[in-house]
């Protein structure tokens, strides 16, 4: 699957390739504190020299807010062409006391790196650089065009990216698109992940009396804001978790008997859950497993709640104003569009007399599911399987990669990938966050296999193209 | 009524009276704010020396917070007790830029003092302090025994008065308890209070995972401590304002027909309730009016709720945590301690699993109601007809007085006679807030009628006691 002497030369670099980690994890690029933009810049200009060194062709993209890195090494117009998306930005480091060494001082111990985005995502991301270096070191060139594509926002949402990328639709152009930040289904078993939940996140802000006004005075006589919010958000869900709003459930797509069965097979632990949260009793919505619930039910949860009086002891007012954030899991064919006015409409509709509502749209991305079945997605798995020895499972995520939607709508690129490295106890946004050196250097193995495979299929999917897709409108948005 | 000579000398030190009121008013006697501890002592020595010089007998008493004023002039073993109740503390200044004049450099415009305190409670206090001194100053005593018992924490809910008064019933002893901390139904008509709402003020604190967890990756698998709370509240009420909490009304006392028709004669106005607050949709219970439905029926009620995401944009969060204070206002015959035991057995019943729900009581206070034919009511209406030239209306409060409730039960006076000098739009807890002196002016004749009229009662009343009151067990708690 791999030439030997390509296995043999990241045999060879492992401890330098982790020297090289480690100097791109001690540049501070937290893009969400203000006084790190230098340092955001500078892991931008460090990456962009690292790969120009192998041969890229690059340079830094201006946004308004931090700078996206794009290089290539695109010469073979036969040969298919792979995105690799990765972002190089990171989250703050939070309480420093939290950590056992420094964020951006990255050490080893256990054969692990601890730092800050040593997994989110600089340890994946990094991945596919030494699997290009050791190609190009042996072989002199790559299987295929390759395009780096490297965000300096993820953590803020990308609030830049559905911009970006609408605008440079040439450049960004590909056949398949790689996607370095994710997860193992556990530390024991890789994953490829083949679908995503959508994301519609409304804000309600309910406004009453043109003050606080006295809750003695006037309980009883005028409508409570607090009480109207908590009444219009109870109408959209019963007990049970099933969403009230009419119309909802409409377009869900039932889950397919291979999939259920292939999602019961998965070595699910409760105790996991339960453990990593806290939450010790599981409440997946009715005739679904947990699994079920959260990767390919749709969901109405209340992100935030706030109105009145939130201090210590007791105030007897009716709050002047009173708001919350309620977003919605969606999944195919479910459409963003459809739910946002089905959620306006029924908000406009139990609104109670006396207060006004304003509704906000924060984020409304649609769900993706990619095929089991493309040759790109085989590719992947048997690349998986070389890198880490074991066969991968097919998961999806609840959750939303805004970009990954940006993507697929403005470069119609269907063969996306989403293949993680990091263990799911890693640590991401947590103090102590590490890599393991061997997710890294299967990783290497796996990106490496992934481009010799990807190269092959090319002319097989052009005999067989394989539909079996979902598309529809969809909007930038973070998880 | 008044004894001519006791008018005149009223009329001849009006000007006096209110530079001393000014006097009083210029102490920042703020109990919220820790740094005028000093300046709230100094009021309260201040009003001792000022009732001493009028020969009264008293002292400074301690608390663990701030002091109280008692003072005595009982010399007629014969004669009635009257237990005058006042504070001196005032609220904070708030922002002082919405001032036009300083709130402790007290000023006189448009024949109204303005002054933080002014009405709130200075100036009805001194009403009777100013009556008593005319009486003084032409007869020589007073028609009847007086206590003067001035708290120090009001504003800060009467923290020690439950202590307080449970230790000094002797001294506190007393036939009649007149309460100079209300307000007229409107700037054109006195009024005198006859009922109050109870108050059982509650926090739910709801807790779910040990941290906020990703609502990508766990929403519709776990229980969402912000859903738990809202499910918990609405399962409590109705859309229409009705408690669902099983037993709630058990105990309500239907609103009489006397009193439903005195009730609907009164001169109220939605469009000064629109003003006044900005709430221009009144919405009474089914079945009654806005007077019926915030004076004499209970209500649920939700002071302050929070959990999860409150700043701007998105975090898609499931909360660890969430929580609401909740309120309800109690009528006769409900018992606050009754209502706490459906509440919190409500509660547990609705409590979805997967999260657990912690019950703090901040305030249960009873209801009290008292007859408006009894001798001491009757003696009161006929002072502030004297007064202020304008047959006084009974209403009744939305609202809750700890203190009264607390001397109510201590001291086992039923006579208790709560006549508001102030003007609904004098201010109270606002900028600006003012006194007008022609309130003042009728309050100090109104006082010293009251006190002539309760001498003269006071055998009328033995001969034919009058009975018809609620009593239970209460608790302290401000409004």
């Amino acid at each position: 699957m791999l030439p030997e002497q390509v296995l043999r030369h990241i045999d060879d670099n492992m401890e330098r390739y982790t020297d090289e980690l480690m100097q791109l994890i001690a540049i501070p690029s937290d893009s969400m504190t203000a006084s790190h933009a230098g340092d955001v810049r500078r892991a931008a200009e460090w990456l962009l020299a690292h790969v120009s060194r192998l041969g890229f062709n690059g340079r830094i993209y201006e946004t308004p807010g931090h700078p996206v890195v794009f290089a290539e090494m695109c010469s073979d117009l036969a040969a298919p062409t792979l995105l690799i998306y990765g972002h190089y930005d990171v989250q703050p480091e939070g309480d420093v006391k939290d950590w056992h060494s420094p964020p951006f001082s990255p050490e080893i111990r256990d054969e692990t790196i601890y730092g800050r985005g040593a997994s989110d995502d600089k340890g994946q991301l990094f991945t596919y650089i030494k699997a290009i270096e050791s190609i190009l070191s042996t072989e002199g060139k790559l299987p295929l065009n390759v395009k780096l594509f490297f965000e300096g926002e993820e953590e803020l949402g990308s609030p830049n990216m559905e911009a970006f990328v609408s605008q440079h639709r040439e450049l960004l152009k590909a056949d398949v698109i790689a996607v370095s930040d994710g997860a193992k289904f556990s530390k024991d078993r890789p994953a490829i992940e083949y679908g995503l939940r959508g994301l519609v996140y409304m804000q309600l802000d309910v406004t009453g009396p043109k003050m606080d006004v006295h809750s003695g005075v006037y309980g009883g006589g005028i409508t409570n804001p607090a009480t109207a919010l908590v009444q219009i958000i109870s109408s959209m869900r019963d007990g049970n978790g099933k969403s009230l709003i009419p119309g909802f459930y409409d377009d869900v797509r039932d889950i397919s008997t291979r999939e259920r069965k292939q999602l019961a097979e998965l070595p699910f632990s409760a105790e996991s859950v339960c453990e990593l949260t806290g939450a010790c009793t599981l409440v997946p919505e009715e005739g679904y497993t947990f699994l079920e619930s959260t990767w390919a039910r749709p969901t109405v949860e209340i992100n935030g709640i706030w109105g009145g009086y939130q201090e210590e002891g007791s105030k007897t007012i009716i709050p002047s104003t009173a708001g919350a954030k309620v977003s919605m899991r969606i999944v195919p064919d479910q459409s963003a569009e459809k739910i946002v006015r089905l959620f306006e409409e029924h908000v406009r509709k139990v609104t109670p007399p006396g207060v006004t509502v304003k509704i906000t749209r924060h984020a409304a991305s649609e769900p993706v599911i990619v095929s089991q079945d493309s040759h790109a997605i085989k590719s992947a798995k048997a690349a998986v399987e070389y890198g880490f020895g074991k066969e991968p499972v097919f998961i999806r995520s609840g959750g939303s990669i805004g970009v990954v939607l940006t993507m697929k709508k403005w470069l119609e690129i269907e063969d996306i990938l989403l293949i993680g490295f990091a263990d799911p106890e890693d640590g991401e946004h947590s103090p102590n966050e590490h890599f393991r050196l061997e997710n890294y250097y299967n990783g290497i193995k796996t990106t490496a296999a992934l481009m010799y495979n990807l190269a092959q299929t090319k002319k097989l999917e052009e005999a067989a193209p394989i539909v079996e897709r979902h598309t529809a409108h969809q909007q930038n948005s973070h998880y």
